[in-house]
């Protein structure tokens, strides 16, 4: 397998942290956003979206988008699984990863702030405004959510790495980068926590990769 | 079962979609974001988050996150599916389901654009201007993908609607709603004409909904 990847890119983050867990190792291609290489004609022949992260199997077919390649990972490897078994549980910790899937990472990635310099003039105290609002709304939710779960030890759910911790710590980490001040947050920073102290977690994080020293 | 919904919420939209092709016919609980009913202490007490749509089991749990209720419907209620059976096509429909849901809806969204016109001092040709940009942007990855399967019907997968269809039609019709021009997209076109003619989408739509003469 070949995994498409940025190392800064929250999406690229949260699939590696999968694949980590999972136990794949996939040859990583970077693809630098910094020179908008996703936008150009050799990676839109891999994923004519123009976006990162992308998988692309031994067989040859690509798959594309975070969300939707790491269900079909918890499909293809089960073990150890992402998902809790009940379908209430399940949904529960889906609800978890799709407030940062859906509710804050897309509102505060690249694309979307470089529009807002451009269209509205948006300079860094803005832009940082801007993610800490979103960073903040979802983050609160989150909180309330896990502060109402009286059966979960150390992660978001239960007592095991699942999808919300996946989705989770790359949006702790760029909270950090837009000087989001984490103390708000208490249960969120204890998962963050537990989560950086596996390997699983620590080898996907951004300067981690090939391509964060280029 | 209670589904708490707005009419013109693209989140609630589709989930009524859903809900309609599984045959399932929950109480309808409107919540006026016009009059920021969902930020207030009642709905908060059902979602934390403060977002619909919410739906209510008769056990008295709240599941919460589109996405999350969506996948919880195709578990507990298989049939008709939404998703087909190989883990691949899972994966492409489930692509195409979070390119609407990810890349698209989350930046249009109500309280975006009123953070715009807040923050930014957006006029409403700024506003058409941004969703336009990022309904382009999602609606050229749809119609590329679209255009590759040589094996689809008049759906976006296969013969029958799917996930894909679940999350576009909402954004067809918010498309519409911010006057972008849909003729540069003819194979999206045409699955929202296959999808509105069946009563599961018709019957879904924002005015067909209770709340839209109040």
């Amino acid at each position: 397998m070949k995994l498409y990847s940025f190392f800064r890119s929250g999406t690229s983050h949260r699939l590696r942290i999968a694949l980590n867990l999972k136990g794949l190792s996939p040859d990583y291609i970077p693809v630098d956003l910094r020179v908008d290489e996703q936008a150009q004609a050799p990676f839109k022949a891999v994923n004519p979206q123009g976006l990162v992260p992308a998988l692309t199997l031994d067989s040859g077919e690509t798959l594309i988008q975070s969300p939707a390649i790491i269900e079909w990972l918890e499909e293809r490897y089960p073990t150890p699984a992402l998902l809790p078994t009940g379908a209430e549980a399940r949904a529960h910790v889906r609800a978890l990863a799709a407030i940062v899937g859906c509710d804050i990472h897309p509102i505060n990635n690249r694309r979307i702030l470089q529009t807002l310099r451009r269209q509205f003039g948006a300079d860094e105290a803005a832009i940082n405004a801007w993610c800490g609002t979103w960073i903040s709304a979802g983050f609160d939710a989150i909180e309330a959510l896990l502060a109402q779960d009286q059966t979960r030890g150390s992660f978001c759910y239960g007592n095991a790495p699942t999808l919300a911790d996946v989705y989770l710590i790359p949006q702790v980490e760029s909270a950090r980068r837009f000087g989001v001040d984490l103390g708000r947050w208490p249960l969120i920073s204890a998962v963050d926590a537990a989560c950086s102290a596996l390997p699983a977690f620590a080898q996907a994080a951004p300067l981690a990769q090939p391509d964060a020293a280029s």
